[in-house]
């Protein structure tokens, strides 16, 4: 079924030998050279006289082509590297490649060939070479606005093009239109069994006799149906083929717009999901649905229409003709996903948090209403449990835990943290209900990251005096004109990555207790901490909002890590190990909090504060990672069967390790690492009205201030 | 991939030895018996105790079952018989079965099973049994309002019904609903790596939950993708799936609606093709095409209009719900076949004929707007050539040239003859443009069936006087009361049969010569004979209106029937073969003519008369076989691409023989069965103006005479 990456144009003509390392003399007889291409390394003799496409797919060498060796569509260059590669014994020579001939030198005339560049389906090997594929092969105008990954990934889309000469009709030999595309599809591209969207049937004719029988069939060829099938039919040559990767978050929806052929991200963007007016977190909108008889319909309908207009502004952005992509990839949190594809996901909100499906799904891009080809096809990765959805398994593709033997902790924090802990052995995965803390709400001065919130704060030990940054404003708020500088947008709260800088803060401070308790003795050395009813608060900004944080805040915001930190701790009993070898933080949140506060908070477990890592949105990355690699889908379907999925609410202990977790950064775990880097104040007891149980006088030594000065 | 007839509602749990004959002496042991299946003669022996079912499936006898051996759905039907069968040597009685167990009495309580019969699924072997398998196993009140056919088409739908209990969803384990309902379909059936039919997957939670977990799927077994398909999901049991068959004609659409889980045919109807709004014949519905920019779209809406509306009048019929349809067969003619599915039919209107699409189709229903239930699937079957269509496919299937040693001819006459030569060694096919004369079209009194028209004729070859009957009234022209009977219907006009015997009853009685020419000289015996201009008439009623048979009307049959033949004539030459075996007339036409008088006018070349068999709508009877049994559809896909399609235009002999037969019966061509069965008359050349070169006069036998008497 389906030719893979190894599709001839035409049957090969010429023999060919693969060579294993280590490599004879390379002796090249009159008849073969030795070819070695670069940077796959993949190496063999062929005849001379051999197209180095040929040569390239004899030995499994990605080289796309989409005029099936015609000099056309320009898709097959390949750069000659001269020299003497002795670590490969082979000399290297331009006088080793045939010269341009007459298609190739007309394909250069009219469209251009970039100095060195030569086009593998037309130029032949005459001696022994070392070929260089080229990872970017350009061939329209195509305009790189960001590079959302510095990623390489290997190509293997979905979705081929494939130009075609068909045989046009004859009376004696009565075969179909389509008939007669498909015989050719098999001859020249090897397609087996193809089969044909059916909206394309009654266009085949025209579409056949405007390209005067010479057509370009856009096959994919991961259809969970396994054959391959025609999703697009064009007169004459179609050279481009784009696909898009989404993430569907709860507050953003990401997209990156790619180059099916070249591997080449065109545009990546982003939007709010509109479905936070019916709800601002993931439990209101499953609370909207159970209260209204069409909310499920209307949450639909709005995040396909943002996914439509997003789709509109990455091809605007990238230049593309959105009915030009053929292959969309979708990831989301299980509500998310279950509401994308029109499913009721009531069942979630609910024990035993039922998933109407946990597998992967394939549709008609237009079942799910998503305006792109009209024979485009949408995948959608598959979900690992009832809170840890399809975006949880395209970070466990994008970090790839399974892939490496470090015991990896992966987490994206959100109102529900997904968190995934495994190494090549074995995996396990769990959510954990943080709640919005982490995002600013249930926060006295909370707010959404924006500008005029405060991003980053630190706390002078000896004054207990604060400095913060805020967002859209380039100055700390001690530097001069500062206040100049944040008139426009003022200071109007604190965001998710300050609070736990300002908590962490004010633990290291000696402000509050390991229990999180604001120490009242302060007030005698700041007028920073002031009562509050029974509590204390400290006073970050003495401005218009006024802006403190108070021992609720503090709270909250225990409850939220404690919550955390259980669900990874759990985990990590699971596997039976005491520390983490690595921590991945995916997901916006973690793209701004500064890991160290984070572990001084013991949000995360002990570990080497160079091993933890922000990954951004690994989920998007997971997505395009299935859309470029159709063997990454097989690769996370595999792995989200294999992953244990653990359901922290019904684990015994659970309420116990909360509980330790709720103290700064543990109870009980120590914190050895970060002990190292960090300076940790002395435990301190401070009974909850804020009367200090322990009242030695805070010791610093030099090298912690010293330390801290550094930090800032 | 996905379980054939066999699927076992639970992994085989006794062990059986299959038995091939000559049988042993049936000395069954105390632990195992022989059990013989009727019709099938299949036979085994198996381990006392097991379920009759069990052994059936064993064995590769067919019978069905839905609830998967809950001794709920009925389905699995059989019948002891009892006595001594000494040809098979087993001694069976109702000794030998087990008594009715809890379940199998309760279904008896609540449902009735009808005397003598078991439930398969609960009854076990306990000693040698002879089992019949009953054909028209009835659970609910069918309706058989019609037999459509006598033939006995084994069953093997692409669709089954399969119950099964889903295990509920569990926090430890976090597989999606519709991941747990295909765990236990490929358990409990043996499907595997099924898919689903995406309009499904927003019902299932709800599905599972309303059956309590019990739910019945439809699945699909004969998706073009090879991979099995849920296209339907009920709460707790369904019992009952519907397909459908149709044959769309240029003037009739015919339908079969039948039960795909007994076979039975429920209703048969037909319906006019609203089409003939748009143009008579296929030739002007292809220019209304042309001309008109909306012509295609119109027609199309108008054929699935009426397709829709005849499946209504069908399931009113069979009183059944069209939404319990899961699976439709079409076929059509070329232009037809285009027609329906959408596509511009204007290249089959002119050379090189060529056809969109000439090999089998598969669709949803509702991609074709065929109101039926929303998973169900569309089948065409494939066309033979540019004017050999889907039909021909169908008449092909059921009339099974390839399937038997002697030479078949198959014919279905209409504006275009579709024939089909052939045995088991090679078919060929071909068409001819017979035009419409043998529809009544360009006949100076012609008109279609329908009360009031001629539809046998007889002329006494001595007097010359005619007798016939009209369309709606029994008596012959001739009996006493005749004008009475026919007052309602009045005598209007000649319709195709009628043509066909006035032609040759002229040809006979020597009104007209072998190269039709009428006799002028028989003015002189007969009033009937009347001068017309240069050329001479037949008076076939003398009333209102007059009905004559003209020198146009007999030239535009020669020509028609030349056409016919001279096909043919090539198509025998292809084979090398002087004459056929076996003659088949499919269609309405071929329903209505008497085949004697088809091969004195030399329609059809010369065969033992009692070969000549009329098989009706063999098109619609193949479309029946499709969808009873996939098996089938590979059959008539793997023959269509065997067999050649010779392009009668294209042969350099097609003129001369189709000149030679212009004469009646023919030029050159001997018409000995003919001759032995008919007195044909003495060669006679009469000019083009009436004139007799040969005026001789007419001598008959008695025995001919006598001949004539008995054919009346």
């Amino acid at each position: 079924m389906g030719g893979g990456q190894l599709n001839c144009p035409s049957p090969c003509k010429f023999g060919v030998s693969i060579v294993n390392a280590p490599v004879k003399a390379p002796e090249a007889s009159a008849k073969e050279a030795l070819v070695l291409f670069m940077p796959s390394g993949k190496r063999g003799r062929f005849a001379v006289g051999t197209p180095v496409l040929e040569a390239a797919r004899t030995l499994g060498v990605y080289v796309e082509s989409v005029c099936g060796g015609r000099a056309t569509c320009g898709r097959c260059q390949v750069e000659v590297q001269e020299g003497s590669f002795a670590k490969h014994k082979i000399v290297s020579s331009l006088d080793h490649i045939s010269h341009k001939g007459p298609k190739e030198e007309r394909y250069d005339r009219v469209r251009g060939l970039p100095e060195g560049r030569r086009l593998s389906c037309s130029a032949t090997i005459q001696g022994d070479l070392v070929v260089d594929v080229p990872q970017d092969v350009q061939v329209n105008a195509q305009v790189v606005r960001k590079a959302a990954t510095n990623r390489v990934i290997e190509r293997n889309a979905a979705v081929q093009l494939c130009y075609v000469e068909v045989e046009e009709p004859d009376m004696h030999k009565p075969l179909g239109d389509l008939d007669r595309l498909k015989a050719v599809l098999e001859k020249d591209w090897g397609w087996k069994d193809l089969l044909i969207a059916p909206h394309l049937i009654p266009q085949i004719q025209g579409i056949l006799r405007k390209g005067n029988w010479g057509v370009t069939a856009a096959i994919h060829r991961d259809m969970d149906s396994s054959r391959p099938f025609i999703i697009g039919l064009y007169p004459g040559l179609k050279n481009e083929a784009y696909g898009i990767a989404c993430d569907i978050g709860s507050t953003t929806i990401a997209m990156h717009l790619v180059s099916l052929l070249s591997g080449r991200i065109v545009a990546s963007s982003g939007t709010s999901n509109p479905q936070i007016r019916f709800g601002e977190d993931l439990m209101s909108r499953v609370s909207y649905v159970m209260m209204n008889p069409d909310g499920r319909e209307a949450m639909t309908k709005a995040v396909r229409e943002a996914v439509n207009k997003l789709i509109g502004k990455v091809c605007e952005e990238g230049d593309v003709d959105r009915h030009d992509i053929f292959d969309c990839v979708f990831v989301g949190n299980p509500i998310m996903h279950h509401l994308f594809l029109g499913i009721d996901p009531t069942e979630l909100g609910q024990a035993p948090f039922a998933l109407a499906v946990s597998g992967p799904l394939q549709y008609w891009a237009h079942e799910i209403d998503i305006e792109v080809a009209r024979g485009a096809r949408l995948y959608t990765l598959p979900c690992i449990a009832g809170h840890v959805g399809a975006d949880a398994a395209g970070a466990t593709l994008s970090e790839g835990p399974y892939r490496q033997d470090k015991m990896m902790l992966l987490v994206d924090v959100g109102t529900n943290a997904e968190i995934v802990l495994g190494n090549s052995t074995r995996v396990v995965a769990a959510s954990s209900p943080t709640g919005p803390a982490f995002e600013g709400a249930e926060i006295s001065s909370g707010q959404r990251a924006a500008p005029g919130a405060i991003e980053r704060v630190r706390i002078d030990p000896q004054t207990l005096e604060p400095k913060f940054r805020v967002i859209g404003v380039d100055k700390w708020s001690d530097e001069d004109d500062f206040g100049e500088a944040a008139k426009a947008t003022g200071v109007t709260g604190i965001c998710g990555s300050a609070i736990i800088e300002v908590v962490a803060e004010m633990y290291l401070s000696g402000i509050i207790s390991e229990d999180g308790v604001i120490d009242g003795a302060m007030t005698e050395r700041s007028p920073r901490i002031i009562a509050n009813g029974r509590t204390f608060s400290y006073l970050l900004h003495d401005g218009e909002p006024r802006i403190t944080v108070t021992q609720n805040d503090i709270r909250a915001i225990q409850l939220a890590k404690a919550a955390l930190y259980a669900g990874v701790k759990l985990l990590m009993e699971k596997q039976g190990v005491e520390t983490v070898d690595t921590i991945r933080f995916a997901g916006a949140f973690g793209s701004f909090i500064d890991p160290k506060y984070a572990m001084v908070l013991g949000l995360i477990p002990d570990c080497e504060l160079s091993e933890v890592k922000a990954v951004g949105n690994a989920a998007g990355t997971g997505a395009l990672m299935a859309l470029l690699n159709r063997t990454h889908r097989r690769e996370i379907e595999r792995e989200v069967a294999r992953i244990e999925k653990i359901e922290t609410a019904l684990e015994p202990n659970f309420q116990q390790i909360f509980i330790n977790a709720m103290a700064l950064p543990n109870k009980i775990d120590p914190f050895p690492k970060l002990s190292q880097a960090v300076t940790l104040p002395p435990r301190k007891n401070v009974s909850e009205d804020g009367v200090a149980g322990d009242a030695t006088p805070r010791r610093r030594s030099r090298e912690d201030r010293a330390a801290r000065r550094n930090r800032e």
